[in-house]
């Protein structure tokens, strides 16, 4: 494969491999294809070795223990993960549940937040936000009640917010609610300057952690952010479709409400009492019972990123992708691919994100024909995704010389323009 | 162990299982302790061997293809499934998908039909009805808006409706919400009459066929029926907190509308557009990414159960809920049991409910001295689930001598009234 030949570059690139005190990481991981070239572990993380085994642990559980198993410590999963996401978010350890999908958690907090604003009239976002957080905060708008309404500041350029995204937030500001990284170009606010914005409209500040979350250090209480939501299955290797996370700072805890009361926020579920009395804390935002092959699954990702350490997975992560965006100004600007995620390492997650006229078309060609898997989002994104953990310099390096030749061979014109995306 | 004597009464239990039918299914499942009476099905089923191997299966897909999987297969999980599930509950195969929890379908299918039916103020439900049901009815009742209030129609005795349900039905009920069959005394409402009359009132109907779906025949189509939500982990033997299952009828599928807009409800999830355009029919209540490998764990046991045959775990529960009652008329009742589940087999669900004063320490005794693992729920009621796929007589008539003896014994003596339940 002209990919694997002993160019300088890649020679290069596993020197750097070679001296990288995480490499050994990749290891914990299932690589059932070493040839093949990861790039999507923003999207979907590789399965640890441990994950596999803890499953199997938990289906022998089942089997064995059957319902006894609820009291013997599947009832605990949801708070004793939390306590662990929450080392990997800057909260404290009775901050963070997990629960439902990410989808859920955000229309349970933006509601609960909304009711406890009752006089103030907008949430603010903007158009850098996943659309389905907008989504979800129309929906929670609908169900909040009252006459209030959504204002999606537009970024100028797609990769970078309005620099007027502050001087929106106004005394009819209820909430602000916002991706930290960025799912298109990976551009990430400023947490504690953008929280404290918020506040001093008093707003309460929401954050999607999503595309943060166990890639760079997230620093939610020191922020003094309220809510926060986040998924298990991109960085934190959690699996596919892993319960999400859910995040409320103590302090509001208690006067917030879940606006899908259901039996496992119960002050006492196993009353059966015929009205709803919330728990304590953070346990009242848990709903229904919690689907435990797939929680149980997400916490040896979690414990390999807690292993790492976060801050040693930001240098990596920072170092990739300072690497890739290298490679791009030498070999790829020519061949006319773009730039799409910010410069400045520190507003930049844990992806690289390339335009191309022909994106959609290369990146089918990269998968099919040149075993890179990147992750494509329209119009013409080309999201390369470094999750430190098992992403290795020589996977950037062959990357970027497929990037290179799928466009200077021009190989793909054998693929139909009509889309067909991933997740 | 004095239950495995052979007593004519096991003895003849024995005989029933070696002429049934359905007896060869219980070597399906993983049975990891062949002397434990496992009377808890009702409440987490048993492991198929299926399911284990498939979980296996998924992990293989996670680390071998990756993100591929959500395009090979994944994605269509919650439909695909949907369609067998369908068969199980006498749905068409577009009327039902898999996802989120119980509690949070309900909440979804509840607040759409409440918004559809804005001139009306009355939700009605029953006492019999699941506590969090009740929870959740209350909550949808708060995000639809508009002044409505839940009826809650109290039940004489705990075991049967009110004989004046259906006169709750009236000009301003919304909806009807039910549960089909009832999680204490296995009280199942007649699902076509009730409908009728739910009808007849300009209301919408909504049945919770959780205790009910896999362990007797549902119509949902046939009676009429709007919308349903059940749970997998029952007697579908899906796996703990496997996600549950929404029905909307064909007809009404366009007229509703998501309550929790997300992606995977979107009519083209992966154009990303910044406003929501709900899919053409069911797949909009669709919210997050589905829990896959809890997912993907639930097919092996409703394919069990589709394998058997409805009908025909249905005439098995009949005959083991009609010896159970027999055996508590002769050896139960003496010893101060109460029969608390109703005496028409035709309107009994698959456990039977036996009250005693010192319910919680007899249940509590029969896990720990007599290996015999039944159900409890407050305030006394001992309920014996049948799961006709891996129950048998002979567990029955053992889980009966051990009452019987616990009590002649008072055995329960040596456990404190505190309680602590189970699911």
């Amino acid at each position: 494969m002209k990919t694997r030949s002993d160019t300088p570059d890649l020679e290069a690139a596993r020197a750097l491999d070679a001296r990288d005190a995480l490499a050994p990481f990749r290891a914990r991981f299932v690589i059932s294809d070493p040839d093949l070239v990861y790039l999507d572990g923003n999207s979907l993380g590789r399965l640890p070795h441990a994950a596999a085994e803890r499953t199997r642990e938990v289906l022998a559980e089942w089997g064995e223990g059957l319902i006894g198993n609820w009291n013997a410590g599947w009832m605990d999963l949801p708070r004793r993960l939390g306590e662990k996401v929450a080392l990997l978010v800057g909260a404290d350890a009775d901050e963070v549940l997990l629960a439902d999908s990410t989808s859920v958690n955000l229309f349970k907090l933006s509601v609960a937040a909304l009711r406890a604003r009752p006089g103030r009239r907008t949430v603010v976002s903007d158009d850098l936000n996943f659309p389905s957080d907008l989504y979800v905060l129309r929906a929670a708008l609908a169900a909040a009640g009252g006459q209030r309404r959504l204002r999606v500041i537009p970024s100028p350029d797609g990769i970078l917010p309005s620099p007027d995204l502050q001087d929106a937030f106004q005394a009819d500001t209820a909430l602000v609610a916002l991706s930290h990284t960025t799912f298109k170009s990976a551009y990430t606010h400023h947490m504690a300057a953008v929280t404290a914005a918020a506040h001093r409209a008093g707003a309460l500040m929401l954050w999607d952690v999503s595309h943060s979350a166990g890639a760079l250090p997230i620093r939610l209480r020191e922020a003094g952010a309220d809510l926060a939501v986040g998924c298990c299955y991109k960085y934190l290797n959690g699996g596919p479709g892993a319960p999400a996370f859910l995040y409320v700072r103590r302090e509001l805890q208690n006067a917030l409400d879940n606006p899908i009361a259901g039996w496992l926020g119960c002050e006492d579920p196993f009353r059966f009492a015929p009205e709803y009395a919330p728990a304590p804390g953070l346990r009242r935002f848990l709903t229904g019972t919690p689907p435990v092959l797939s929680l149980a699954a997400a916490e040896p990702g979690i414990d390999l990123l807690l292993e790492a350490g976060v801050e040693r997975v930001r240098a990596r992560s920072v170092a990739q992708t300072e690497y890739l965006i290298a490679r791009w100004e030498r070999d790829l600007q020519p061949l006319g691919y773009t730039l799409k995620s910010p410069r400045d390492a520190e507003r930049r997650g844990s992806h690289v994100t390339l335009g191309h006229p022909e994106g959609l078309r290369i990146s089918r060609a990269l998968a099919d024909r040149m075993r890179v898997v990147p992750d494509f989002r329209l119009p013409d994104n080309i999201r390369l995704g470094v999750a430190p953990l098992y992403t290795t310099f020589e996977e950037l390096a062959r990357g970027v010389e497929a990037l290179a030749r799928v466009v200077r061979e021009r190989l793909y014109d054998a693929y139909p323009r009509e889309r067909r995306g991933v997740t």
